[in-house]
């Protein structure tokens, strides 16, 4: 996995960004040398080791990925005001909304770039894959916008918001993998299935860990989605669950301006309710549900260990 | 040409935009219906029709270039803080920014969307033009705003800028007709230099018009590039002219305050140092320039003329 991760981060830095207008392609370089997990391109090198080996094939569809995935990251931080990325300044914060906008509009198109040194009969079934997530991925940041001002918000649409925002960019990146490899439709499908569905896994954990995690190992002050009123799991399924009291109690809550006060009274709602064995629960389902669908997939089982190893580890994560 | 452009705008309306969510979706319908004179789509038709009949085979790259030019619109109009956009309010003055951030974001993917559906050796030679065509437009945009806040910007330099920002999306136009035709790569190429330098042509004109042009005519008031301190074309030359004297007064003139005073100070200048002129002769210099590359193209002179008929109308437009 680290040697994988180590052709990553060389692919990254060998990528040729140009170097004028520098207000152009500076913001480029420096997000994608903020780092990450990388876990798309990931995804995707061990998606095509399922069927094949020289996974170089697939690198270079794996960094558009990720090209793209931080194309979404800069973009979202005009949107969502974020003085901080991954623990350094943000884009528009350095260089303004402007340039930001144009630098991501750059990364976009650099991803297909990528894609477009494929032999033609891959780049004919990559480029709708592609396409397709890339806009779920646009709809699922809009429900996000839509859901801060929206009343009404059930725990349905949330899983249909993140299925969107986060998990089918994962599912696309195994499907890459295994159509780049040559693998069965059926077999593509599964993976993406599966890929999608630990997307949603993940998701949940996150809004599990943005509560509950170690604030050292997280790597940031925990409750951000508390402070933000950020309509989680968490927050639909106490408001789903708690009786008049404990709702009156949890409105009241949302318009606390002491944050630590309103952290610790949220807390302790989600205690009350159990709320986070309930996110627990249903993060397990949507991981056993991508399981199944992986154990489907017609690859040898030593290959598909690899691909579980990662994504268990990361289900364990703590940040 | 009434009928092509009748094609056109009859399958921008039949494009499949998806209903929801619609604050993403929505502005994307509204910024392809407020028309436009449609040009690129125009040109990529008429390329097409140099080579071969049943010119509706390229009509989904050509609508993928307008898409394309009204995402470049609808980003620029949020860096620009501009209020209106072909007389009607702007995207982000309706919807702000962050959905027209988005949106623009969908409708760069939407672009895609339409050439990923050509067939495989299409779509390979279309891609990479689409992709460099694409990115130059940014830095162009870039170089434009770079512009405004750089003290020595030669004359060159904003030919460059505009070269990109503007005319190589012409020459793409033109080309993408050519190669979805299947022209021979040297046809494609003397097109896309044709296409490219009647763009510079077609900008220089905007320059003046945007000065010397009648406001009715223009459908706009003219001598926004004056009050705005837009370093056109006159407006380099006329520095590049200008008397120790007249530079100081027209550096006095870009902090004048009174509108109408500004344009007037600044027009008499430009009329002392014949600059109209000057940019009319360089706006001819390009489109012969233009005129030679397609002399050589290898196809049917009723066919060019078609074309050029196009092309002449619109260098002898008014607004």
């Amino acid at each position: 996995m680290q040697k994988l991760l180590g052709k990553i981060n060389q692919r990254i830095a060998s990528l040729k960004i140009p170097a004028k207008p520098a207000q152009l392609y500076n913001p480029v370089t420096y997000t994608l040398s903020l780092g990450g997990k990388r876990m798309r391109p990931l995804l995707t090198l061990l998606g095509y080791s399922l069927f094949k080996k020289n996974y170089e094939r697939a690198l270079d569809a794996a960094i558009a990925l990720e090209v793209f995935h931080n194309f979404t990251l800069l973009h979202d931080d005009i949107m969502d005001n974020a003085p901080l990325r991954r623990g350094k300044q943000t884009v528009w914060q350095t260089w303004g909304s402007s340039t930001a906008i144009l630098s991501g509009d750059a990364m976009l198109i650099l991803a297909y770039e990528l894609l477009a040194d494929y032999e033609p009969v891959v780049l004919k079934k990559i480029l709708p894959v592609f396409n397709k997530t890339a806009l779920q991925v646009c709809e699922g940041q809009q429900l996000d916008m839509d859901f801060e001002s929206q009343k009404n918000v059930s725990i349905a649409d949330y899983l249909y918001m993140i299925e969107l925002k986060t998990a089918v960019l994962l599912g696309a990146a195994l499907k890459f993998g295994a159509i780049i490899a040559g693998a069965k439709k059926k077999d593509a499908e599964l993976l993406y299935e599966f890929g999608k569905n630990t997307g949603i896994a993940f998701q949940l954990q996150d809004d599990i860990l943005d509560v509950f995690g170690e604030t050292e190992k997280v790597g940031k002050q925990t409750g951000g989605d508390i402070i933000s009123n950020k309509k989680t799991f968490l927050l639909l399924k106490a408001f789903e669950l708690a009786n008049k009291k404990t709702t009156a109690k949890l409105k009241l809550l949302l318009n606390e301006k002491d944050e630590q006060k309103k952290v610790a009274g949220v807390k302790e709602i989600y205690h009350q309710l159990d709320v986070k064995k309930l996110a627990e629960k249903e993060m397990q389902k949507f991981y056993k549900k991508a399981l199944s669908s992986l154990e489907k997939v017609n690859a040898d089982s030593k290959k598909k260990k690899v691909l579980t190893d990662f994504t268990e580890q990361l289900m364990q994560r703590q940040s």
